[in-house]
């Protein structure tokens, strides 16, 4: 089974619920295990479980909340153990133009730092989904397509 | 008069029409002197004669045109000459989450390479005005704004 | 008086360091009141008081720590009232290509988003001073330079 | 066999040289052919060709040369084809703080647009080798290293 963990920080609900659409989407895939939780309910060690770790965050000043940030941060003690796990970000943010494609950036540039293993999309939104305030129906299928996207990858390469 | 470049490429005519859009804005303050140019129509020595230079590009693959950039390789003639200017950029996608955000900043860090101050707005898009396809009323209301932003900080540090 | 603000998190005090060389060169420039504080000595109404917000860190997975991120975010019940201040950011890495680059860019999109105004420097590392672990000959030059640019900016604008 | 396309523009010879580097190191890992071009050797349709497609530039005003920017923008043409191949980015500037993580970031922005895989490094330069002029034994190894890491996951799934 491919191990894939969905974390996320979400104030108004938002970024929860592009959560909940790419973790349904990741499990329409055979071979593949879900796991869906709020950042705050992560412990660091449980990040060596997962064959993938997908995260997504509200925009905050053009990038990732501190909440998330601090996951990372202390992610460092697990440093080159992450490496060749998939990863991959999605974000919300208020508005259009509102730093949703420079927030994604900014979490994959974490994954990578830690030998990551990112795939990009030649048809979705440019470098994972983002939605400006609650999902609407392109969204939500952004979030779907992204969802399948990682499971795919994850169960070719680890399942 | 504070002189007040504003060059963008364009294809289809999206960026275009956002540069007439703050063109038609900054003129609107007082003490400005307003030159829109196609890229191809601006040479590298032109660059020498404004107290702001904005530029506009259409986003292909996450950032802006080569025509652009290969201007901007160009001005490293007049490296250091442009430094004190006033800065900004905008961009049109196809699509939400379609790179306008990472042109925008692409265009910005290369302004901010040649020593040019760079006003952020509070209450615009993030980084500076972004269009989905042909300009909306909100893509239009953001580059007013921006067009007015610019002027008035030209004319304040310039005029 | 332009009044200057410079804020740093350091744990292993190269960060720190870069810091009170900004503030010493930012202090040679006539007209200035320099406050050079740990982030956590910075409470978020502070924020209001001064013309110009420089913010220093070391680079945690390609951007800044969460402590930072953490007042940046709290930021927001002060939201366009930093709007035409001065910023600019610093930052410190364990190697070469090591994230410094990316780090500051991250704190100078906070900045441009609070409105603030962001001054590149020819001459100077790319986007603000960057160090290798403790700041060498040529890192305590950058930072020398950048405490002056800023300084001198403040000055012409808000002295 | 896993087929990999080095491709690089080079004036001073310093990214040719880390392309050199990388080409070597690839070509050691069993079960590779590698090919190395300069940029301007390289038709769109070549691309199609290739498992992995690596690009190096010298930073120009912090991202990449025109020169690779333009066979990036006529890729377009093959958008979706390149889907599902290995990505990676080199980068040679003047100066520690010049532009070489965000030149990176910005091939690795393309090549996610085209839905093409980027694999981190643990322990590698952040985003992608990096040379200060010419390649000194640091950046050598890490172009050794990069060269490697590349062939080793193109040939675990294309091979």
């Amino acid at each position: 089974m491919a191990k894939i963990l969905i974390t996320y920080y979400s104030r108004g609900g938002n970024t929860r619920e592009m959560a909940k659409i790419i973790e349904s989407a990741a499990r329409q895939v055979a071979q593949t295990e879900v796991t869906c939780q709020e950042i705050d309910q992560v412990k660091v060690d449980d990040l060596l479980l997962y064959d993938a770790i997908i995260i997504g965050t509200p925009v905050y000043y053009g990038t990732m909340a501190a909440e998330i940030k601090k996951l990372i941060d202390d992610s460092v003690c697990h440093h080159s153990k992450l490496a060749g796990k998939i990863g991959g970000a999605f974000a919300s943010s208020g508005n259009v133009g509102g730093g949703n494609e420079t927030a994604i950036m900014d979490i994959i540039k974490a994954q990578l730092i830690h030998g990551m293993i990112i795939p990009g999309s030649a048809q979705g939104d440019h470098y994972g989904p983002v939605s400006i305030g609650k999902p609407d129906d392109r969204a939500m299928a952004q979030c779907q397509k992204f969802g399948k996207l990682i499971a795919k990858l994850t169960v070719k390469m680890f399942g």
